[in-house]
């Protein structure tokens, strides 16, 4: 399969660390050294996880190489739902007006993106599917809060729009080579490290140590086997493009892969950890560095726990 | 496709309608006419969808035809959800102990079930899995508020699994024939016909009279359709489950299919509407009755709005 078109939606807010200093003492020198972070955005109060979404896909709309009535599957991603009914994907069929599609939203917390993608994979090879827009958006803040001195300033808010085909549409496409999804739920402190029960609180990060050091083993090992079932070294990697968690998380991982670290991709410093959005927003904002033939792992680690891996070849 | 094995979980504590007349003046037999429902299961406050989902399973696994470590992959189901991170899939997988295989979780609202069966679907199809688990769960109790005389008393808690399976694994199996699933995001009042929206409050039923519409008019089409493409008439129709959301839509859609009404699977009376568990408890509960080779069709709606089928030879 291939993605034919991307685009992403950022909102206009920009919340610098020196608010948290206000509010909770945490200072930018702090922050910075732990997380990486020097400012996020957040959502205005007339936007939510779905109207994220949609814009992404509006933006996304404006290039698309094919018909956008050509779309035969949405598939939303979020673990910060607006609406648990009229879900994420649901809200942009809604704004798509297109009719009798299959249409679901999914979540493994902040690795649902290449879950998104493997069940893409899933409806075209059971020919039920052709053109398909995945679509991941987290509207963290309106779940976090500013006052907690362990994780609330750690969340920003964005969203990705990706238009996937069966068949290549363009040379500029680039081919899906593989994918590797999987529930590491049963490890750790996968049940309580880091959760969010809507009908108690917003996020809790009890155990974040253990969090990062299973973000670290998993996404390093999952971007190994990845690269070795696909017979590449990692001399054959141009980019990789991890979960968006802490800056620290990806420098951890880089030097196991033993990667320079202008290969590794990161945009968290400027929009903290947009959630499932995070790896999906620096594929966007990157997508002027990559040349034909490159190949790039997209590598992710969710709260839960989970994990996964997506080889693209540009 | 084959379901090899199926359970379901239900809360024991039994909620009369004689406790809204209580709380908010809507009597037994107002209620009765309106909706089919006498009472209604509630979890206990130390449950959760998680633990309801795991419950189910767990009952699941005393007589399953095959042993527990063949489970390759784990579809959840909920638009109740107790923790968006450690989703249920998650806690199953957890409970399970089974390591590294797909995990995911979905929603699709009340129609969530069918949309579960047609992404194990994709992953056979894929040669990613093969020996599937579902569980569809909603707690829905713990978003409801008993005070709502438009929706308050609708309500109830459940859980069921399915045991799915590539191959045939017993001559007990029940084979899946087809799977049909669509987003009607985009018609009438889809977007707020009835929202659950976790951080302003719990479910809201706003034009629950186009609700209603569209379940008769989506449940009725979506199952000739399903006959129709498999060539089976109505007359080889041996059971319909419908999704259990109001005893008027069932006998509505069953006159519409000129059905006998005895055909029409029913547990909303003592149950209320389980969410998208509700036609996945019928199919365990009423086991009992079908014979090999009946036709059953399970068609499914949901808030959002969401359609869907699926054809089971016994």
């Amino acid at each position: 399969m291939f993605i034919s078109h991307l685009s992403r939606y950022i909102p206009e807010n920009i919340v610098p660390n020196a608010h948290f200093t206000q509010i909770n003492g945490l200072t930018d020198e702090w922050i910075l050294s732990r997380t990486g972070i020097q400012e996020r955005r957040k959502a205005n109060l007339k936007e939510n996880t779905n109207l994220l979404a949609i814009q992404a896909v509006r933006k996304g709309l404006e290039n698309l190489p094919f018909p956008k009535e050509k779309i035969d599957l949405i598939v939303g991603g979020t673990y910060t739902p607006y609406d648990t009914i009229h879900t994420l994907a649901h809200a942009i069929q809604y704004d798509l007006n297109i009719s009798d599609i299959p249409v679901i939203s999914v979540s493994t917390a902040c690795s649902t993106f290449v879950n998104a993608m493997e069940i893409v994979q899933g409806y075209f090879a059971m020919n039920k599917a052709n053109f398909a827009l995945v679509v991941v958006a987290d509207h963290n803040t309106a779940y976090s809060n500013d006052l907690d001195t362990v994780g609330g300033h750690l969340w920003g808010d964005g969203a990705s729009a990706f238009f996937v085909s069966k068949t290549r549409q363009t040379e500029q496409d680039w081919e899906v080579m593989d994918i590797i999804t999987a529930g590491a739920g049963n490890v750790g402190k996968a049940n309580e490290g880091v959760f969010l029960r809507p009908t108690q609180e917003g996020f809790v990060m009890k155990y974040g140590k253990d969090v990062f050091l299973n973000a670290c083993q998993y996404m390093t090992k999952v971007t190994q086997d990845i690269l070795k079932r696909n017979n590449l070294s990692l001399n054959d990697l141009s980019y990789f493009v991890p979960h968006q968690a802490n800056l620290r998380i990806t420098k951890n991982v880089a030097q196991q892969l033993e990667l320079p670290e202008e290969k590794a991709l990161s945009n968290i410093q400027y929009l903290g950890n947009t959630g499932c959005a995070g790896c999906a927003i620096a594929l966007d904002e990157n997508k002027h560095l990559f040349k034909k033939g490159d190949n790039i792992v997209v590598a992710v680690f969710g709260g839960g726990y989970s994990y996964g891996a997506m080889l693209v070849k540009v």
